[in-house]
């Protein structure tokens, strides 16, 4: 298991102390790997082609002289300044069409020939001078990639991408942009631009294919990052850090990392939860950084890194909090539980000055072992050295739930239904949210996953769906799978074009239902369903739903389709769908999602009874279930083994009853 | 009655299944007039100087052949890429002197002598090819004109004509603008430029006269439009649609229309209230509509047309919720019942992509004409059939309201009293309410309107007023009229500059009252006043009142000036007058109006008893009233006939009570 | 005592009717003095180097004529239209790199040499022409320096101040900006450029050196502004007008008033606090106030200027309400209570056009002497002309507070803690009203100030201090004084960089403490503390404290640093320290610093009894207290007078109980 963080040194070098103090405090805290190099393009080569690795030399050597390991960053999460002084097109473009001025980070244009070569250069010094080190275990591209540049270069690669796209047919670009419409035909590719607040901006087709060829272009500056690494040194995988976005707690929505995912070897993500805040439970906020781990793991069906996390408190929420003690241990187990092979921080030692110097880290500015936070990573460095047997394990799902980039996209660009109710990734934790509560296993898969081997797929309001999609949920359902479908589904094709006469075909058969109308609410509109004897509230969408086939399973209370369906159900070849016409309050969500638990027969991997806000959450090797067992509640907790465990930690043999603190984790280990 | 909407067949060129299916709906939908052209440049002029007019020979041909008929709509809403593309001039710069980049719409230089030229070309080609054709009956000459260009060409546009405006003499401008403050003295008019956010934004006169400029230069391009039209279709009439603001509904700010209407033989508009919202009653809205359909239909004392709603919901608010069922009818009936001669659509069928796509529409993206929304338009395509004898008639009224654009717009603008509470033209509306709620017709005049028809005269804030226009009002007392002014009126001249030595002399003398301080309210302070024997809140305003000859009609109840007067009348000639010292609830209006509608004889055309939320107005021939009884509520409503009508839609007599169901709407007509 | 206001004649050159109503009116209120010349460049130079005196000429001769004195501001506020087309460099670069226009006003180049030297001219005709002039009392320079500019000049200037202040060290630099964070080093000084939204905006140092650079710069301009009146008036002193920020009424924050202090012959300020608002009580408002004052009169320990007020509302607040009765003299008085010498309005006469025609004046547009407004103006005159003994006392205080500008600015720009609840200069505002409601007189001292004359020194939130500022505080409470400190002090130093190794090792011997954690609350988060047998809520902020040698006086009660202390004091040396660990309610302050204010025996000047929201504020001469009694309530208050009095105004011999009406003021001479 990874534990370790971020290790900024270059801020140091005239400090032999500190850097003294690092190594003392590395064996201290119990951890054993760092991400180095981010940012320290300005130390690795202060003069254009003048480099000074000695520093990084010594630092590595010392790391390794504990027994530690290295991650090292390539530096093109931000520039010498030398660098945007002499060569200005390496500096990005708003959508304004503002040429930004050198500072701050994550800014470089992506197409610039001068920041890709000047890249390469660097990245192939650093892996022909580290490459062999035996500290080297991986390396960390860049930094969050993200952001995009409107710079001259950058329209002419967005036209050639188009043209590559479009196969050089002008029409074909059209028909999918609907040119006609205001005017907007393109008689030449070099008409067009980039959107821009200051011009085109409403064209969504356009917004759309700016914004994939935003993800191509940032991959493709990725491969180009690669390309001396993978030719030095072909054995070390290659990581870079996703996000995720908040306040709310979803996926990144910048990039489409599923996209992104098939070319890296390791998926890694910076995990920023606001622990304890005032809006949310904290097992609320669990389940949501479940529902990205899910996410992210899914994308490679393989481990994934934590590779940034705060041991404390973050500083650039609005409101920066400190995880109350046990919260580092249970937030750090949560990330294991779902699939993380690491505990990384940002950052190990809190910087003096500038922007961070508030952001939480191990060493505080006291420069002391002694503190809470210390004392906090520490036993999640012991802890996690009991865990080394859980490292490469996966979990396995029966449920996954569909989470589509690109349609999130597109809904949020719609000009149409509520401007701000569409909330498609809170949508999909509200489905998330019973399996979570239930510890049933879930993928979160993406477009691109076999469907086959899930016994349910649920794919709540997927506004853009391809016919191949569509052709591939209905072979899914066919072979007898069951799909749960929702409100503002199925509305566009790949162009953000709507399906024309009616709701597809397809789909019109499989779910045995026509939805005619999609009523948007004010935010003091109500409605209600009534669903299995109970009642629900309604709010924000309900789709008027004209029955086929299939059978109502819930009608509306009120309003003019009162009495007409609002769920729906329906065979389909070996298989079964459900239609959820309606935004409905979570207790729908628990009482549907719990009679197809109950039917398809789902159940936890290992069973552990317990009250709301504990989690519990299994890894699996062949022969063994890792459980983690995980009280997000300010009380005490009463769970019951079914049957006997060894806690992993403690070694102790467990079963029955046995009661968890506030934030305790016991992680057990289940033959 | 026209019946149809905008219809863009160009965005279907390649579909001629659509085509086809769209001639058979029209039929069915019980349509007959179609807008064409609105945004088709592209389509017709795909390159320079070439022309592909031959698809709307077709189109037209088409609807023509189904007895249908024709608005031909001039294309410069929007222009095409390559225009943009060769001649850089036509793009907008905004007041930031931003230039634009192309996209968008509604967004070329007004002053571009380039994009005049190319304006009076094609709209003179569509003007040869289709003067003659059958199927046309009125031009539309670009779409909902707005915006403003800072370009240099506007600059000195703008400086050009302000040497007109004060006949070339920058002494005359320095004393309007009044320029020594802050040292503004202008030395040259080549020191002039338009207010911007990073330059000058707080000399009022120098906002005004841009904003008179603004509407001037449009009016001025629109005239360069019509130019060949006038010259080849002398006899087919023009209009060019109007709007209102929200997402309160209020006149249109940006142009004074005021000054636009003389140019145009027919005022259209396009109407979107948000019906169903959860802020305000059915019936307030309704009553909002109402206010700017007389005020669009006094304009020019003439029916208007309704050219644009929608048959279900818009996409552009924030929450764009369908018409209930019945609300169609209802609200299209509202337009007749106020003048208008149309029912016209935005859209005739939905676009499958860009960002319109989920604009309600007559045919849906399910293509078919079995739809809630599509029979409730051929419900009230059927009930226009039956009222061909409403068009052409007009509405009589004893009350005028007055209303000024430049007023609102210095007000707006004045820095001072409370930035969020100046709202002038909501509270015309609140004056407004009373009648409307009781059947009483009004105008809503402007101030080239002769006054002297009107029993009463009702002139709510008006804060900028001319010499010319207070003599205007003081001979139309003088000789009988009935005046009511309130707070916050007669402030500034046209210039913007305060009357001197305290309030005009003439206004003092007709109200026999010194208004002494105007007190502006926090947003929790509050006074109240008795009136007639009961107590009505006041907030927002509350002016102090020396009293003259006046009357005391109402005092204030608390503060310094408590037991002052807050309402006044006052004798002038053979008129009266009166004054509204402070912002009073509705309940205050309701009351003051009644004592002036039974003072003074008011009543409605034909007398309906019924309860609140049902709205009673008349179109009235020679010989004939045609009453609108229509149900603004959500409940039944028994409504009292005092003679017996005829129905015109069922034929069927009628006397005494009927019964409306919720939203329902009765044509009746009555000799 | 001065008595008048901002004069424009310059508005009314064409209107000798109003410039001798001025006149005329000038003696019916009473008033005597006059600021000319704010604004006038126009007026005094309509064409470069063609001057129009004579106006002035004859304003100034008539002014005196009737008895009144002038300060003569120089023009610099706002320059002619001229000027700014034959000499772009005047105009401002705002931080995103966009040229100004003209227009508007504060607005030019503080760099510009063309700037500097028009500015000289002028301001050496105007000395040489009314230098000798028997009414010019003072010199007004310029008018509320603020703003800054970031045109290519004010970057050389930034750059050349830096190679000052590091002495052309760029490793000294990079030192206190932290440079490597980020590879953010400077590698040579033409790679500095100021913030900016689209450039670098997150280095603190950076930052933070830009605002004293923007001071220094202000300053720099004044200084070459007041070359040639010092050169030809050395016995005329010289003020320019300082401002307060609203909503929330503080010091002003863009510039450090602190250092612009010294070059000043006088302070003045211009307040404007929003009297009867709706979310505080007056009282409340008028603690803000004395808060202000204190600090402004600190600065120089001598009585300043309240150089601008309005008498009756302002017109760019959010709602503009005007004083009720009385409150013209009460908070005319307020100031004078606090150390002015002077009332003074903005402005004497209401503009008949442009932004300010609605700002409160003596003459209102009715230009009449009869209205509320000036008969309120005449009473401050008549007053005043009472208190002549007044003039040039002062006020000595036992207890000062700490404030200090470049701790604000970099708390402010700190990341970290909440974002909106840092709130230094209100949480100094929060320690100031025990002692304001104790009629405790209090200076608001900044860092360069000898503390040794203080019983008691509170500062409260000093988040960046200075080693030397350290070392001055331990000095003081070494020699016996007592020191009030709290949550977020003492952890940055001047470049904004943390001390290290913990608090430092001064303050924690000083207090006896080692502060480990600060908690920061969510908006709904509430910790509470007992503290004398009584609980006191939290909000924002807790300290999490480590005890040494110090005594806890207050534990929390909840969470994980429940029972750990909140509030500690320690004896240091001759002295003792205290340590307020969390931001507390009102109540806290009241009961801890009652405790101390019996402690040292601090005690009102003349003791008055009397309820909440009354104020007793005292300015001493050799001799004599000039006590000012003022009711800041609605309501009559009773009041006690210990020993009896004279009333200044009425010259009555008071003691015993005294009533005063809602606003009412007494002005008591006490031997």
């Amino acid at each position: 298991m990874l534990h370790g963080g971020d290790y900024n040194p270059d801020q140091w070098l005239d400090r032999p102390d500190i850097l003294s103090d690092d190594i003392k405090f590395m064996k201290l805290s119990h951890t054993n790997t760092f991400s180095v190099g981010i940012f320290a393009w300005s130390a690795l080569e202060p003069e254009e082609g003048v480099y000074t690795f000695e520093w990084l030399d010594e630092i590595i050597d010392n790391i390794y002289s504990i027994g530690g390991r290295v991650i090292l960053a390539t530096p093109s999460g931000a520039r010498p300044a030398w660098m945007s002084q002499k060569y200005p097109e390496v500096l990005r473009v708003n959508a304004r069409r503002e040429k930004h001025l050198h500072g701050a980070r994550h800014n470089h244009c992506f197409t610039s020939e001068v920041y890709r070569e000047k890249t390469q250069t660097i990245n192939r010094l650093l892996a022909e001078r580290y490459g062999e080190h035996p500290a080297l275990i991986m390396w960390h591209i860049s930094n969050e990639y993200g952001g995009e540049c409107h710079c001259g270069k950058c329209q002419n690669a967005f036209r050639e991408w188009l043209k590559v796209k479009y196969n050089n047919d002008l029409k074909a670009l059209n028909d999918a942009w609907w040119g006609p419409f205001w005017s907007h035909t393109i008689f030449d590719w070099s008409q067009i631009d980039s959107p821009s607040p200051i011009g085109e901006n409403a064209v969504h087709g356009h917004n759309l294919d700016w914004k994939r060829f935003v993800t191509d272009q940032t991959i493709d500056f990725y491969k180009n990052e690669i390309v001396p690494i993978r030719e030095i040194t072909p054995d070390i995988p290659i990581t870079t850090n996703f996000m995720a976005d908040t306040f709310d707690l979803i996926p990144f929505q910048g990039l489409d990392y599923s996209e992104f995912a098939e070319h890296l070897d390791v998926i890694s993500w910076d995990a920023y939860p606001a622990w304890h805040n005032d809006w949310e439970t904290t097992a609320d906020l669990a389940m949501k950084v479940g529902f990205i781990d899910d996410l992210y793991r899914s994308m490679k069906q393989q481990p994934f890194l934590l590779m940034e996390s705060t041991p404390s408190h973050v500083n650039w929420h609005e409101v920066n909090k400190a995880k109350r003690p046990g919260m580092q241990l249970l937030s750090s187990m949560q990330m294991i539980a779902h699939g993380s092979d690491s505990v990384m921080y940002f950052q190990w030692r809190k910087s003096r000055g500038s922007s961070e110097k508030f952001h939480g880290a191990v060493v505080d500015h006291d420069n002391s072992p002694n503190n809470r936070v210390f004392q906090e990573v520490a036993e999640v460095g012991k802890t996690l050295e009991k865990l080394s047997d859980v490292v490469g394990t996966n979990r396995k799902a029966d449920v996954a739930i569909f989470y589509d980039w690109e349609s999130n996209w597109a809904l949020n660009d719609a000009q149409g239904y509520g401007l701000k109710t569409k909330r498609y990734p809170q949508t999909l934790q509200d489905h998330y949210r019973t399996f979570w509560e239930n510890d049933i296993p879930v993928d979160v898969v993406t477009k691109e996953h076999d469907f086959s081997n899930y016994k349910l797929l649920v794919v709540p309001m997927l506004y853009l769906v391809s016919e191949d999609t569509i052709a591939r949920l209905r072979k899914y359902v066919a072979a007898g799978g069951r799909l749960v479908m929702t409100y503002i589904s199925g509305v566009v094709n790949e162009h953000d074009l709507t399906y024309l006469g009616g709701w597809h075909k397809d789909l019109r058969e499989m779910f045995g239902i026509n939805p005619v109308e999609t009523d948007t609410f004010f935010p003091n509109d109500r409605n209600a369903i009534t669903y299995a004897g109970k009642t629900y509230e309604v709010k924000d969408y309900a789709t008027v739903i004209e029955l086929g086939n299939a059978q109502a399973q819930a009608v509306y209370h009120d309003d003019f389709y009162a009495n007409t369906p609002a769920v729906t159900s329906n065979s389909y070849g070996e298989g079964k769908t459900y239609y959820i016409g309606a935004r409905l309050e979570d207790d729908f969500h628990r009482n549907f999602y719990q009679q197809l638990i109950a039917e398809l027969g789902l159940a936890p991997v290992v069973k552990v009874t317990h009250g709301k806000g504990v989690s519990v959450q299994t890894r699996q090797s062949e022969d063994t279930n890792y459980v983690f067992v995980m009280n997000f509640t300010e009380e005490e907790q009463v769970v019951g083994l079914e049957s006997p465990v060894t806690d992993l930690v403690t070694k102790e043999s467990l079963s029955g009853e046995i009661t968890l603190k506030r934030y305790e984790v016991r992680i057990l280990e289940a033959k």
